[in-house]
């Protein structure tokens, strides 16, 4: 498997330059045991914004993926209950549909996966184990009447199939990109599209290609994994780049040590800071981080400016959403005996 | 002006039941120099949505006052930055507007002078000062827009004032009990029907009438203010009301220890846990400690169950709202420097 994704690196990284990079699909993959309704949907979008999926009733989904704005906390590592912080920033909820894999390591195949994760992790939301999560479900009769009608019953895995399908529903489509790219060619600057022409040329395509500059379409499960740092250079130490091992950590295979997912460039003007440890705090000090780190390169302050143009042309129309409304439970609150 | 209040409370206790309640109006009080516009209501939004007005972008207004549940957190006290966790039960913000003082102290005539205590409180949002909310504000090229359009300029006050004429649109009507006031007598079933007599017979609407079931229709920034104990009973050590000496600390005034604002009784059912330390779990302990406490009554178990029937009957219907965006700064993160 590890030689088939090489080979689809390599065979992205000589692609013309028009065809590495695609516009946004019209369609979300969605799994065939998890089709989406209307119903779960709305579901999914009440639980992600409940903190009652949290110990102390303060951290949610969108706590630290906010979809108000950029589906992160824009904050370098996030903060979960009783005010502890992550060690990875938080990565964007927005077109995460698109990812074949989840997390900075990569080790959730499926969004369904991914979402079972925080609500269990103690410096994130701190449930003691599934069963704590489907009881406190339970309790709320505006769940529990969904889930019966939805899924039959409540359980920890129809909490994230819920969830996963209200992140389905986070795309964002016509960024001047992808409208350039069906055939608007006003849509993006020439200095945005110079950048374009620069990203290709030097390679950064090599990586982020596809549909969310994340890497080649692949197998969901699959992953699209790349060494972050390559090659070594000042600004390694500098932001700690090295510090955490990456993929190795789930595999414990030397051949992942400071391996990761190819993160998405979408919406990557919104999401500062960035990398896995969010050290660095502009767009454009990440390209010259990541031009010196995987390909090698200084870039000028002009070169930078140019790709920063073109990675701004990548920011979306994020939808106008409802906000949901949370169940109560009449009378009585769930976290009320925790000071 | 503690006469007058004190002789409006007796009215308002003699009163016959029928008119110490009131349906919810049609239209919200708002000072004349603040009007409202469909422009400051969206900035307000924004703003009252954006976690980046506290110190390191963890909390927002609405993390203690959640509009999309109650308007409150429904914890006993809310936590801020860095995990600290104040002293006081949030309030909720729905139908706050009727209210004519703020906070449970009632240290806050307006909307407008409560949205300014939060963000700079070291405990909730943490910012060191108005001009450091004001410079972060004007980071945000959205908002710097924003505000110049609607105010001319950025300051602490015009974020005040958009954040409270947002507020003034958190509006609960038709609650069973609003259209049974309004005629629809099939509204309250006849056990909420029974409650409501009752609350009014023990004396319950002595202090809980008006269109708030907050005290009398009074100036802004008068204030109706409880003593909270009145009779001792077991009931007020178990749940610790006496330790923190309400409006004392604000005024210093002996004649102030243990004294509250009356708070609203609107949506009461979906606003637990109960009192200023959010004490106590359920709304049928908080009848049986309120019947104690200032009526000097013990109430049955029957007869809580039918007051707490007509207090449900107060939960009106949260309007739809859609999500703002909050607006961000490309390529750049405000908080990316702190840990």
């Amino acid at each position: 498997m590890k030689q088939q994704i090489a080979a689809i690196a390599i065979m992205a990284s000589i692609a013309t330059p028009a065809l590495a990079l695609e516009a946004i699909p019209d369609r979300v993959p969605t799994p065939s045991d998890n089709p989406m309704s209307s119903a779960k949907i709305a579901l999914g979008k009440q639980l992600f914004f409940d903190p009652r999926l949290s110990i102390d009733g303060t951290v949610s989904c969108n706590s630290c993926h906010n979809v108000m704005a950029s589906g992160t906390d824009n904050r370098p590592t996030s903060v979960g209950v009783n005010g502890q912080r992550g060690g990875r920033n938080a990565p964007t909820v927005w077109n995460a549909a698109f990812l074949s894999t989840q997390f900075w390591d990569g080790r959730a195949a499926t969004l369904e996966d991914q979402a079972k994760g925080p609500p269990l992790n103690p410096i994130e939301m701190g449930m003691p184990n599934e069963q704590a999560v489907v009881d406190r479900l339970e309790s709320i009769p505006g769940y529990r009447r969904q889930f019966e009608a939805i899924f039959g019953s409540v359980s920890y895995d129809n909490m994230a199939k819920a969830i996963a399908s209200y992140e389905r529903t986070l795309i964002t489509e016509n960024s001047p990109f992808d409208r350039h790219m069906k055939g608007d060619k006003s849509a993006m600057s020439d200095k945005a599209i110079a950048g374009m022409k620069r990203f290709n040329q030097i390679g950064c395509s090599g990586c982020h290609s596809g549909v969310n500059f994340a890497g080649p379409a692949l197998e969901t499960g699959t992953g699209f994994f790349q060494k972050f740092p390559v090659y070594n250079n000042p600004l390694i130490a500098k932001y700690k780049l090295t510090d955490d091992k990456g993929r190795y950590e789930v595999t414990r295979d030397k051949a992942d040590i400071n391996s990761w997912r190819v993160p998405s460039l979408r919406n990557i003007a919104t999401t500062a800071p960035y990398f896995h440890n969010g050290s660095v705090k502009t767009l454009n000090e990440a390209v010259r981080v990541m031009a010196a780190s995987q390909l090698n390169k200084q870039l000028s302050d002009s070169e930078i400016d140019e790709i920063v143009a073109f990675l701004e042309s990548l920011t979306g129309e994020f939808p106008e959403q409802t906000m949901p409304r949370l169940p109560d439970i009449a009378g009585s609150s769930l976290v009320g005996s925790i000071k």
